[in-house]
This record gives C-alpha cells, structure tokens and sequence, in this order.
C-alpha cells in the first residue's frame, strides 16, 4: 500500500470521501523525508506541521531543567505526531521529536488543516474524531501512571502495542513508562 | 450571569453565534440539578451526558482493585465533565463522577451533540477547538506526572487552578496529585 493510500484508508474508516475530496485532502499534505536521528521539531523552534507517518518511527520528549529525556509519545506507520501545544497555537516547541527510524510522512500545517477543514466539513468530522480518540488514550495513560506498578505499565505497553516493541530500545520504553532501566530489564527476563 | 449565558459566552471565546443558533444549541441539553454526593455517574452503568457546569464542583476518579481512588479531574464552573471514553464510543462508565457541592448543569447526550454537530457546523468547531485544548492539557499532567516531584506539581496545581485550591479538601488534592496527604501535608505549610 502506496503511502497516500494509508491515509485515505484510516480517514475512510471514520468517514468516506470522494475521489475528488481526497484529491482536495492530499493537496494540503506535503511529503516529507527524514533521516534516523534527524530532529523534525526542536525546542524553542517553531513546529509548523502535523505529520502522518507512512513509514519510520520518531519520538516526542520533553528534556527536564537536569537534562533528563522524558518521551510523550512514540509514532508508528498509520500514527500521528506533532508539538499540540505549538502546532495549533502557533507557539515555539517545547517539544523534541526526532527520527528512531528513516521517515517518510505526509505533512500538514495548521493553516493548511484549518482551510481543508473549511472546504471539507468531513475532514473536521475526522479530525474531531481523532482528536477524541487521542484524548481517551492520554486519559488512560495518566490513569496507568497513577494507579498501576511498573510491571502491570509494561504489561500493559505490550498489549496496546506489541509492534512497538521490538522496534524499540528498552531505555525508551522505560523512559515511556516512567520506570528506571534497571526494574525494566528485571521485568523483561 | 444566568447558567445560559455561561455556555453561550464561552461558545463565543471560539465562535460567534446567532440568536437563533443559540436556541438550537440549548435546545440540545438538558439542565441538571445535583446534590452534594450525589453520584452523576458510576462504574459499570450508562454515562449518557457531558456536563457543562454552570454551579457547583464535581470530580471524575477510578478505583483500583484495591479499593484506592485516583482522581482523574475536577469541575467547577465553566468546565466540562465526563467518562469520555464510556461517553463517546456509548459504553458502560470506567469512572465514578460525583459532586462535592450542589450542582446546576447543562448536560449533553451524545446523539443530542452529533445531531447539533451536523445542524450546526460552528458547534463541531466548537467541540474541536475545546477537545483539542483538553488534549494539550492531559499531555501537559503527563509530562508533571513524569518529570516533576511533588512540591513542583502542587505548585503549578495552585498556579494553574487558584480557584480550585480553597474549596477541595487536601486529601483530593493529593489523589490528584499522585503523592500521599502526609506529602502535600508538609507541602502547605
């Protein structure tokens, strides 16, 4: 499946466009290309697109005042990852996201997805949807964070996400799941 | 301010309505009286509405199997309250929410919001707008979650909620927090 194909596929799963309407759709994504280690948003720079990610995988963080790397969020083919907070308030990052695979995605600016909202009432429809489906998991990710052990997140991480896995440097997933390195390798035995 | 004008001026912070929208948009809720304690949605039952709170104070938690209880958010006036995820996939509740005062609320189904959605295209905005800023929101409780220790995340609750800090007992404050009441004990003096 060609990467143009995996977004009309996970849109037409919430709501179905024409061939025209995703013509329209695709005009306001640009492809982009990244580097494994190559940074696509940098704190205190601007972050100007939400990316769908057609193939690769990239990682959000936040670097602490000591220097401590604490990862938000991963991104896999058919995933989504931007700054929020800067992208659809036109602020600096204070966000890293960087490449742990070569990438490919298809971009979009907050102006863009605004005027393709305007000109395609479905497009808002999907995105109100996804956003509501992301706000659910972020949710259920304080709730894991607050009330379960390092063992029941880790089990938990392997269950929502046994793809990520084995793509994934064990200090990332410890850092994921606020755990040290050390429990997580008693974990993974 | 009347409970109807509350709703309709922070419509208006996105978009700006007609007298006539209004209506429609009121028309799709209900208004709601709670009393102190009363539970407006527990565990293993239906979650039919979002509540926007017009008077009162409410919190959203979970109970473990162990019987403790993590408090996933507060509301108090001009706030929204739910089980998001039992409230928009049509689910059985996670979550208990009760009121920790008396309680008027304008509460939405979810068919009635899909409905006023398609009457209204403005109101889907709407939604997108405060479902995205909720989003960066959880993101950023994620982030104190992980990176933060206690005296920093009751900081940045005072700073964030002043409002809030008076009228909810310390021992919910703490639940919120993720630290033990002996912590945030130590912490408020």
């Amino acid at each position: 499946m060609g990467i143009e194909d995996a977004l009309r596929k996970q849109i037409e799963a919430i709501v179905i466009l024409t061939d025209n309407e995703y013509d329209l759709v695709l005009r306001h994504f640009e492809a982009k290309n990244y580097k494994k280690h190559q940074y696509v948003v940098q704190a205190g720079s601007s972050a100007p697109y939400d990316h769908f990610v057609s193939k690769g995988l990239l990682k959000s963080s936040f670097t602490d005042e000591d220097g401590k790397e604490h990862i938000i969020q991963f991104a896999m083919e058919d995933w989504w990852i931007s700054d929020p907070q800067a992208y659809h308030n036109r602020l600096d990052a204070t966000l890293n996201i960087d490449c742990l695979e070569n990438t490919q995605a298809l971009a979009i600016s907050i102006d863009n997805r605004e005027k393709l909202c305007v000109e395609c009432q479905k497009m808002e429809y999907f995105f109100l949807k996804k956003t509501t489906a992301g706000y659910i998991a972020l949710q259920k990710r304080i709730l894991s964070l607050m009330s379960q052990n390092s063992e029941d997140r880790y089990r938990l991480f392997k269950e929502l996400y046994p793809d990520l896995v084995n793509r994934l440097p064990k200090k990332l997933i410890a850092s994921y799941l606020g755990i040290s390195r050390e429990t997580l390798s008693r974990l993974s035995i």
